[in-house]
């Protein structure tokens, strides 16, 4: 199976290292070869159809900066001109994300399925913004677009949606979806901590980025519910349905009265056939979804009130890339099997 | 799809009821026309080529005690006697669980498979006993053996591990595997209760048998273990496999203490390469294992110390028959499908 990879930041070199590590054993056990035929970074890309190995990217990415630095390699050549250039079946999209409009990633995987290419994704930009679509344009172009990446990399709230519930109705979804914020207010509530000092925490100990204020304003959370809604809910919805409220307003105060009462307060992003919503809420200490440090958690609840939690890490580059194969294994049976599961996943489970 | 229900009791009522109600689902959605054609019970049989329903045979077995009181009915007629007779696609196996030979499920299993038929059950005894076995005589004789509904029947413990976590070696699991057990800890550790007292509550609340003595001594647990360590790690192993320590000795003073430190006693089952056991254990109150009530829990570490945590409802006769349902549409998709992944679902994933 030939690869292009665009984007080539922590994901995609997890994603890359782990191909070539698991080469072996996802060839005998799921009958996949991946190749990685063509990557593509900020400076240029590279193509090479007999494949380009983890060690020798990095290598360059090291020494000049861009995988371009490769002896095949094109400076200056962008991800679009690539995509047009390049044979393969699976166009991986990781890219950062972009909250506002989805950029490059979205165009990168529009072109990508436009030229009849299956698309992997952990970037939540675009589907955030525009998952109806993007599915619609998969469907009409007959390729696959997998994005178990792009909540809960760490945990498969997707699949275990699309795979686990049959038969059964989602009413409504519940969930901490962002570990930052997470940390954040645990460690207030742990620690007796302010906003701020539980902050540098998450920065020292690499659960926050330089910048977390997507975190904190609630609107990576919205991104995942929004993702999540779509496929949970069968509702065609984007980030701009959903109502956010960062934590920014959570006081020490709050967190240790919600304490004194047996309560605990966390980010919790939640929604039905009638609301999507972020926003921070008291909850039962009891409650499957109190959970601590960065962890993620969501509940599905079904007909019946019958409800069903899973918790797990949110997504670090390893967690992401581990989803990303999972993803290529999905596409590769959906691709041997008859009766085609995956190009309605979206909205029928 | 024809199917032979043996054993009446409420998951087996349950069942028949969700078949009754869902079936222009099943039909529109999965294409399944579920028709059941016999139901054994301890007083007999009734087989109808033309299908039964649950109305009728809910009436029959309030006036006469048995399905067999139906105008149709066979009283006296064995479930072995019916399996050789009914021509169906599935039986569904409902008996009561027997830990100590497995019986009489054991011979309902063997004999339903030795004729050729699909077996779905919710049955542990048999399971614990001789899952592997079991196993190879499925495959012998060309047929599924499906039994989600074995363990966490409101959870899908099975299901998760076999489907969402591919490409992944599940190293070692923990969980909390029995309802009533957990009810008690966290009841005598709510309320300062005696364990005496919160069996009492339990039974009340209807989430401990009359005799919760399977429950309390670990074997229920242990029982779920073994099939969890067969399915998640690929091991062969039985009960008698499983070390198991029930709660009787934990105190209210163990309970209390733990509390003090932070800490708090749960019934831990739990299993890897080297070892499968059940005991109480002192966790942390912020390990997702920390349930309520009478929740169950699964955490699975694979590699990377990457961990996943599945908590749900344990098994009322509502959510088993939602499980055996679930069982239904599986069953019907890998018969439908080219490529079977269900005849060797326990050791590849």
């Amino acid at each position: 199976m030939r690869i292009m990879l665009i984007g080539y930041g922590n994901v995609g070199k997890c994603f890359h290292g782990l191909l070539d590590e698991r080469r072996e054993f996802l060839t005998r056990r799921y009958g996949i070869t991946p190749k990685v035929v063509s990557i593509v970074d900020r400076g240029g890309a590279v193509i090479d159809p007999k494949g380009i190995r983890c060690d020798e990217a990095l290598e360059a990415k090291r020494k000049f900066g861009t995988v371009a630095g490769l002896d095949r390699g094109r400076r200056g050549m962008s991800a679009i001109e690539a995509i047009g250039e390049v044979d393969c079946e699976v166009v991986t999209e990781l890219t950062p994300s972009n909250l506002a409009d989805g950029e490059p990633g979205m165009s990168h995987i529009v072109e990508a399925m436009r030229v009849g290419r299956h698309v992997i994704t952990a970037n939540k930009g675009p589907l955030a913004l525009a998952l109806p679509a993007l599915l619609e344009l998969a469907s009409h172009n007959d390729v696959k677009l997998l994005f178990s990446g792009t909540v809960g990399g760490g945990t498969p709230f997707l699949n275990f949606i699309r795979k686990c519930l049959k038969g059964n109705e989602i009413l409504s979804l519940r969930g901490v979806l962002n570990g930052t914020t997470n940390f954040v207010l645990s460690t207030m509530e742990r620690k007796g901590r302010t906003m701020e000092e539980a902050l540098l925490e998450a920065k020292d100990l690499g659960y926050a980025e330089a910048d977390p204020s997507l975190d904190v304003n609630g609107l990576d959370a919205a991104a995942k519910l929004a993702i999540l809604t779509n496929v949970a809910l069968g509702r065609r919805v984007t980030i701009s349905d959903v109502e956010v409220e960062g934590i920014a307003k959570v006081s020490r105060r709050d967190v240790s009265r919600a304490l004194d009462s047996g309560m605990t307060i966390r980010l919790i992003a939640e929604a039905s056939h009638e609301f999507a919503r972020v926003q921070p809420r008291e909850i039962s200490r009891e409650d499957p979804l109190c959970v601590y440090g960065p962890l993620n958690a969501l509940s599905l609840v079904m007909e019946g009130e019958w409800q069903v939690t899973l918790v797990g890490k949110g997504a670090g580059g390893f967690e992401t890339a581990q989803a990303l194969v999972r993803d290529l294994v999905e596409l590769k049976e959906s691709l041997t099997s008859t009766y085609s599961t995956l190009k309605i996943e979206a909205y029928e489970r």
